[in-house]
Parts: structure tokens; sequence; C-alpha cells
């Protein structure tokens, strides 16, 4: 098929660094590829590919820095880009939320757009209503729970090329936190986790701008334990070992998570995963298994004096099966499939261009 | 004529307090209806208007706090809002910048958008180059600079209603600064100039968030001093004494300032303004007459040493003449009556909408 895939450009396809959305792009993007289609990849041009790149700005934009002042223009460039390419795809997949349905409406392209951030906002209602045709693809069946009369055409759940990660079949000495130091993602759980079982904890995670005031108000001091050791924000290549040498991974959020991409790159590494019972993870991790889920402190406490239970190859078996970046693609591809099969009549002739130009 | 005017949704029309572009909006529809046009605004629904107002959020969005996480959305959907109801008017005016250009160009409207804001930001240039068709009505020729190439069909001044504000004869005592504290405002160099002349100075201004910070490192010490009083944000209806008991107005800006609305607004009260020579400020102070343009501290010093050699009737008449409400109208009907003469063909069956839809 020819697909094109639409990233967001704050982060390169891959990201440097953290990045969920622009990642899964890049694992879907390559293993289409790997598959024998033929990718376009609309995207900021320090994006790494094996697909052809259609660079829409220099750099990853949240890397400019006070260089970029108007993001959102370099994303509405990048819709006009796709739609004056469009008549060389079967399928356009875009991964930028709402703002190409305007455009989707007016000029027949067979698209698809997945859904990766949180749907509780009311903001996103209104707009969903009015766009209510749009193929939506949700990333959990939890993530739909706010808008269930949205045209969903499936639910795809993330998955990680099976060689990024490795097993290790020993469990390692101390628990592991992943991700962003923000309220949502409940760091402060994860140290009192340590604190009451006495095993070490080390946390591998971003502060973003907006978070700074909490995580200085609230967190810092609590970094102050022996038992607590911050490591900052950590590349993929450095993930492996983090993620493999912990005994657990803890995943305490408290808000509505639409997918947590770090529990499937934990279980790619054989780590099971204690997880707050929150959006996604009952779907994710499947209780003594994989994981434990829970809802208190003590029963944190309590799951992870458990953890040897859990197999950590079967961690790895489950990862396999359920979310490789392999079983990802064939999941979209099916998609696409359908959609284009359900729309025949994609041609040159159906693209109205400009009409308003001189 | 039929006109539909598209405001920005963070403020109502007109604005409860500070809001430059929805204070513009406001005084335009309103003179356009006092004319006899049938006008439509799209805008917040705590706006207050003759015109038939189109609600596209319940409130303003800035005054919503957290209960707005994604001001975006509702801009989207105002324009498939604005879209839908296109073949219903002789013209649509937009003053959101570039966000409904990709609709525009697939829908066949008798469209011009207003840019309001600086156009210095290297961002802005890609998308305003992909979309060179767009009508664009500057606020002053120094706005056009970066972007000469542009479709400029006219450049429009603001223009204020006349019985706003009221002249004030005899000049008072103070120095007057009104607008946002922000870097580029220079509020500090307003107190220096206060400092060296003696001259008290009142200090009417609202503090962004993302201001914060340099309010509280840079400018909230410099505000102890007896000579200073900062009152903060004012309203409409204080402007007038606010304005008009002053002996002149500083606008010491370091930025390329696209118009300049305060400037207006002092001179309709008869109160002279002291600006710094950047972007507008030119075009709008003649100097020696409405004003002094000057370029360094000792300059601005020397210049409200001078205050008193200018006629406070004379910047009311300029005012009346170059920057009344109704000025701005009439200016702006041209423009509409030319883009309509030049696009005869507007008519319900050149709409297109929702050709994706089910």
């Amino acid at each position: 098929m020819r697909i094109a895939q639409v990233a967001p450009l704050s982060e390169s396809v891959p990201p440097k660094l953290y990045g969920g959305t622009e990642r899964v792009v890049a694992y879907l993007t390559d293993e289409c590829v790997r598959r024998g289609h033929e990718v376009t990849l609309f995207a900021s041009g320090d994006s790494v590919t094996g697909a052809r790149l259609r660079p829409v700005c220099r750099r990853a934009l949240r890397l400019e820095g006070a260089k970029v002042i108007d993001p959102l223009a370099h994303h509405v460039r990048m819709i006009e880009m796709v739609a004056r390419e469009a008549y060389a795809f079967d399928i356009v997949h875009f991964h930028i939320d709402y703002l190409h349905f305007p455009v989707m409406r007016r000029q027949k392209i067979t698209a698809v757009t997945t859904m990766h951030g949180r749907l509780d906002i009311p903001d996103l209602h209104a707009v969903h209503q009015e766009f209510a045709e749009m193929h939506l693809v949700s990333v959990s069946e939890a993530q739909r729970g706010p808008m269930p009369w949205a045209n969903w055409v499936g639910t795809v759940y993330h998955g990680v090329p099976e060689n990024l990660y490795q097993l290790r079949t020993q469990p390692g000495t101390y628990l592991a936190f992943l991700g962003r130091i923000s309220p949502e993602k409940r760091v402060d759980r994860a140290i009192e986790i340590a604190r009451l079982t006495g095993i070490p904890l080390k946390i591998a995670a971003k502060v973003d701008v907006v978070d700074k005031q909490y995580f200085e108000a609230r967190i810092r001091s609590m970094l102050e334990d022996s038992l607590i050791e911050y490591i900052g924000e950590i590349g993929d290549e450095e993930k492996s070992d983090f993620l493999g040498g912990a005994c657990a991974l803890l995943f305490p959020v408290d808000w509505p998570e639409p997918f947590g991409l770090v529990m499937i790159e934990a279980l790619a590494c054989g780590t099971p995963v204690i997880a707050y019972r929150a959006g996604s993870v009952p779907e994710i991790i499947e209780e003594g298994k994989t994981g434990y889920i829970v809802e208190t402190l003590d029963q944190a406490v309590n799951a992870v004096r458990r953890i040897g239970a859990l197999d950590r190859k079967t961690c790895r078996r489950v990862f396999e099966e359920r979310f490789s970046a392999g079983r990802m693609c064939m999941d979209y591809l099916a998609i696409y499939h359908r959609l284009c099969d359900h729309e025949p009549d994609l041609t040159p002739r159906s693209i109205v261009l400009s009409t308003a130009a001189a």
C-alpha cells in the first residue's frame, strides 16, 4: 500500500528522548516499510526513518526552544503539504489530534486518525461531535470512555520492536519509575512505595516546563532519601538496562492513562508492572501474570512483596504476543485495507485544490 | 452588506479587561451595525454586541481558567461553523491569524483577514507563503515589514468610538502607563523616566502568567518608590479618567508594535504620547503635534519636560480625524466592497460541504 504517516512536530520521529506519540509513529512506520509498503512520513526534518521523509520543519520544535514561538503554524502548513500530495497515497494516517478535520471534510482522502491523548477534556467533545464522520482509532478501550459516540474504527494497542529491549531472566534489585514527573504520573506514590518496602527506587524522568513548580514544591525534597536515585531523562539505548535491571516497574498513575507505553517496554525486558487501576491499565496488565493492579498504597506494598511470584519469561512472552510492533502494524494494516475497500474511488480527480486561489 | 466578523475566543467581544483584538472587533462590528449593515459576530457566548451573535463557547476562554485545556479545539470548530453559514454572507472578516486558511482555500468564500499580531516570527512565514493568495489587512505599514510579499489588500489603522473617551483640556499631573507588563512593553523604562523627571507615574497593567516571573524578578522592586503607583488591570469605564488625567502617556515599547491601541485611546482623551520609535509608532504619533517620538532615555526625559508645548485639543482632533471607529469602519467597508466586486460569483452553489461525510 501507499501509506502516509503524519506525525506531530514537537519531537523528531523517533524522539531523541521522551515522546510517546512520535516513538509509536516511528515503530509503525519502520514496520510498514519492512513489510514492503511504500511509506511517506511527514515529520520534523531531524527524523530518522526507512520511509520517504517529507520534512516539515528543520528540527523537532521542542528542541528549538525560544526560536519557535508558534508551533501551530508548522502543523497547519503540514496539513496543506499532506493534502497536496494526498493523491499519491492509498491511506493517510494522522497522529495530530483534530487539526486536519476541516481539510479532510473538504478533500476526498481516505484517512484515519489515532487519538493519542486523553479524551476526558470537555473542550474536545464539541469539535469531535462536529466532525463525527472522521475515522478514529483508540489506543485502549478505556480511552473511548468520554466519547463512545465517535466513529471508532478500531482499538490498536501500541507495539514496540521485539529487538529493541532484551529479556533479563534474573530480577534486579530495585524498583523503576520511568517517564514524566507531573501530578498525574504520581512519582510521589512510587517514592512512598519504596520507603514502605525498603527497596531502592530509581527514577528516570523528565520534568516539563509546566511541571517545574510541582517538581520543586512537591517532589524535590522527597528525592533526598538514600533509597531514591533520580537520574534525569534517559534515551532509548539506556532504557533496556534501566527497565531490565529492575524487579518491577512502578506505574502509580492517577489519570485516565490512554495507553502507557512504558508498561510494555518493561514487559519487553521481562520486568513485571505494579500499576494503579486507571485508564488502560487493566487492558495492558494481566493480574498475577504480568503484574499487579492496585488501588491503594497498602496493596502496592503488598504487590512489591509478591513480585517474585511473577515469571519474567512470561512477561516477555506476553509482550511478544500482544505488544510487538509487528502486531501493531498488522492491526493498522487491517484497518487501512478495510477503509480503502470502503472508499474505492480515491483518484486524483477527486482532489479539489485551491479553488480560492487567484 | 451581509458581513461576518470572526473573533478570537480568548476574550469576549468586547473584552472585560485587556484584549486589543477583541476590542477592535467590537468597535468595528458595532459601527457596521450602526450603518445599517447586517452583521453576524462569531465570538464567545459572553460577548455583548448589536450584531447577531453566534456563540462558539460559553465564556471567554481566558476567564475559564483550568476548565479550558485546549482552546484550539474551540477555534477549529468555529471555523467549521463559519464555513457552514458562509453562503449567508457577502464577506467574512477573520481576526484569528491563519487557522482558517486551509478551509478558505477549499471553499469559495469572499474573505479578508486582519493580522493583529507581530509578523517578525519566523514560524509564520512558511505558512503565509503557502497560503499566499489570502487577502490580508495590516494594522500599520510597519507591520508588513517582515512579509512584504503577502497579498496585502490594505492597511487599516484601528479606531475607537468617538464617545468612549472624553477630551480633558487641562493636563493632569502624572505620567500614565497602560497595558501589559512584559519585557517588550518596557514598563522599566517608564519607571526610569518618572524617576529622572520627578513626575509621578501611574501604572495600570495586567501581568500574564507567562510574564509573572519577569514581573517578580525585574519589576516588583522598582514599584517600591513613592513616585510610582501600580493599580493593576483596569476596565474601559476607568480608562477615560486614567488616561485623561495624565499629562502624557508613556509608550516606551521595545518590539515591533503592530499598532498600539492605547496610543489612540490617550489621544481621544487629549493626552499626548511619548513613545519609543518602534513598529507602528511613527505612523500613529505626529512628532511635536500629538506627542514625541524618542530613542533614548535622555530624549524621553526631555520630551516630558516639553510636554506642555503640545495642545490637548489638537490631540483630540487628530484622534477624531484619523482614529475614530467610524473612519476604521469606512476603510473596512471599502475593502469589503472591493473584494466582493472582484469575486461576484458568491452563491450558495459554490459551497461544497462535507464531501467525506457518510
